[in-house]
């Protein structure tokens, strides 16, 4: 048994009391783009309902051109306007660097990853940066409104990042 | 009042009845990579508690080089083992080809993206894509369990995909 098969029984009581279905587009026309950290459930960070929301995640939460990618068909697409991007203390991106991660794939596998791996050093700093990449894009041009925040993993609160 | 104000005001509320800190490492060691919808509240789908499991979510549910970034931090950084991967019945990703939206890209902005849009035409047919995706990277090498599944958003259900 793997933890797989565990959440697939989840999964059977989950459908057992479904609703549905929704309309595909997000009924909030919100975009949020967040790190993978297990501790974010997003749904409730935000109070999100089902339908409302596009959620994008990824290791911190970061935005490279598959997020680019997803925004793109999020509001050109399905309609979305406002952008919510989330970061979070204690994340595992502030614990090293490119260069070691990379180095060590390589000595494992021999082979060094042509992606870069998105650390960062400073958490205010990378939503800053984040913000930067999507304003600076020239495929995410429906934006209303974009905002970032840092999410304290202690008292569950989003601290907004300013420019 | 932006829709991200109101879910602010959900956040304060969240935080209010928040307890934590968890640990940053996900206690089931899972990776769960899934589409972005709206409808798709992963936690819910697989009754994940806070603190399991790595989320990782874009448009589709597809594997690109931002998913191997994730999965390679998450099993190399973070210790997970199991992959689940989530796609969707009624996806938008169904109902466009890459060309097209890239050509509407180029039409109003004049640039045409150097990226995939991974649009797809076969719901299964795409999991199954993105299953040897991880397989055949040289840099997701800690895999003890990869399984793909369809979520039914009329029933809640989810349906594996076999090879």
């Amino acid at each position: 048994m793997t933890v797989t098969d565990d959440y697939l029984a989840n999964n059977a009581r989950y459908a057992a009391q479904f609703s549905g279905p929704l309309p595909l587009p997000p009924s909030k026309h919100v975009a949020v783009v967040a790190c993978m950290d297990a501790r974010l459930d997003v749904y409730r960070i935000l109070g999100l309902q089902e339908g409302e929301a596009h959620v994008i995640r990824n290791a911190g939460g970061v935005v490279t051109d598959d997020e680019i990618r997803s925004l793109a068909i999020s509001q050109r697409l399905l309609g979305t306007t406002e952008i919510i991007l989330i970061h979070h203390t204690d994340c595992g991106m502030l614990t090293f660097t490119d260069d070691d991660f990379k180095r060590g794939i390589q000595d494992e596998t021999g082979i060094k990853p042509t992606w870069s791996a998105e650390a960062f050093s400073d958490l205010n700093e990378d939503v800053r940066q984040s913000l930067r990449r999507i304003e600076a894009s020239p495929f995410v041009t429906k934006t209303s409104s974009l905002r970032g925040f840092v999410f304290d993993v202690a008292t569950g609160r989003l601290e907004e990042v300013t420019a």
